[in-house]
């Protein structure tokens, strides 16, 4: 994983997300569920929009707007463990209108566990595809700076 | 649990929801995660109410009304594993104004598991209590005739 | 969903498990939270497997070998929504000596609602990778040119 | 909330431990789902194990020692709700031989949440009681009379 290091060194822009591995997040392998990675990768991104002063409730209560994922891609390489710390490094690929891309990794130090791409999407309470609203745009469009490979 | 079967026999009012235990449901221990077995108790409380023609969705959408637990006493007796079908028996310990008293046992075949007693209430979507609507009251009336102990 | 519907009258191998959802599956959003879906998508395959005969826990216990998601490519379409009946419609894609390649598809009716693309690799307790089990690859392979309904 | 915070404003020993409520959280009733409150509570008690110096990984993997809940007694008063920062308060009611019992709020700001009484006991991978590791056992006795800095 020198080459995460760079890409941080480097000042691409990533969003780092430190989480910690609980009982409830491993299952009877003694790893962690598959579909507990969504969970942590829609963790970050929460903490993403949070840190650029979207509040996502507000959107939900006042203008009925919310952020579903459209699309996950998502591959296991190395499985986390119960008491691990990892971090979900999200990259923003591509901000469009309507929808947004994320490579979306988790690690444990600098072991990749998981790869994924995440497109989000803007809809209103009937389900129906609204533009994305300026401040969520501004929030991840500021990171899109970076060269963002994954 | 000779006795279970007894009460069963016996005609004594009790709702019976049987479920499977898959991979999500277990944790690194090899069992299944302690809070899950609540969630096995809210699926059964939910078939129980829609047999007695209870719309949950259309009292949320249309009143505003939900009827969340207020309390839950739950022991913990012998776990559940990977595969295992359980069930969650349930029996009507108090109908009052405002609230439920229930039993729920979890069981594999005649082994209990579980014991629990459950609280539910009646808010509406300010989380103001409210009297319960007459026909989820007679949902779980309906199952009052037993002696319902546990 | 014309095209669903004439795949399944073609008598394509189709492995077809329904379930409800219920209030842990929902989110905030008043719809089943996306993680969620990934966890029905592994019930059906474990239904399916057990109907072939294989017994997961013993394979686990005995030989340590468990069956995980290597990758999975899951597309959103429609929501799901509390008490919905769902059905996941799983096919057999491809069998491999060390991975298995299957469609797999979450419909309510007629309607399709998530589509995903997912691969199963068979690895030991220590994470290496290891040949499939004779019964679990027929498990699969007898669906992928087979009848296959449930 | 009086009550709370004279609590600790007395110096009485209690283990803080904050989380954020995210979407996975909650249900569509717009808040916390109520068996999630247990897992809260369970990430606050791995939290303060670990602080103490126990490693719970190894202790399961060397020794095939874990520590169930044998009994959880919620009573929730008021909800959680998306992007909440909650604390979970955590102390020590009793050390015994072979079982801890424990007092864990949840709160929000000075806000009582939920309350429960958990009692945790310490078995083996065959699920037979075991008595309790010193170090589990000091962990937690540590804080029983001590000044519960987190």
């Amino acid at each position: 994983m020198t080459d995460n290091a760079v890409r941080c060194e480097a000042g691409a822009a990533r969003h780092r997300f430190a989480l910690r591995i609980y009982w409830e997040d491993t299952d009877a392998g003694g790893i962690v569920y598959y579909a507990n990675y969504l969970k942590f990768m829609e963790r970050a991104r929460t903490d993403l929009v949070q840190r650029a002063g979207v509040d996502q409730r507000r959107l939900l209560r006042d203008d009925g707007l919310m952020f579903p994922v459209k699309r996950c891609d998502i591959e296991y390489l190395r499985p986390a463990c119960l008491e691990d710390e990892v971090i979900v490094e999200t990259a923003v690929r591509k901000v469009g209108g309507a929808s947004i891309d994320l490579a979306q990794d988790v690690l444990r130090q600098d072991e990749l566990l998981t790869k994924a791409h995440v497109r989000l999407a803007c809809i209103d309470r009937d389900g129906r595809p609204r533009r994305l609203p300026v401040q969520v745009k501004h929030a991840f469009a500021g990171m899109a700076g970076g060269e963002g490979s994954s």
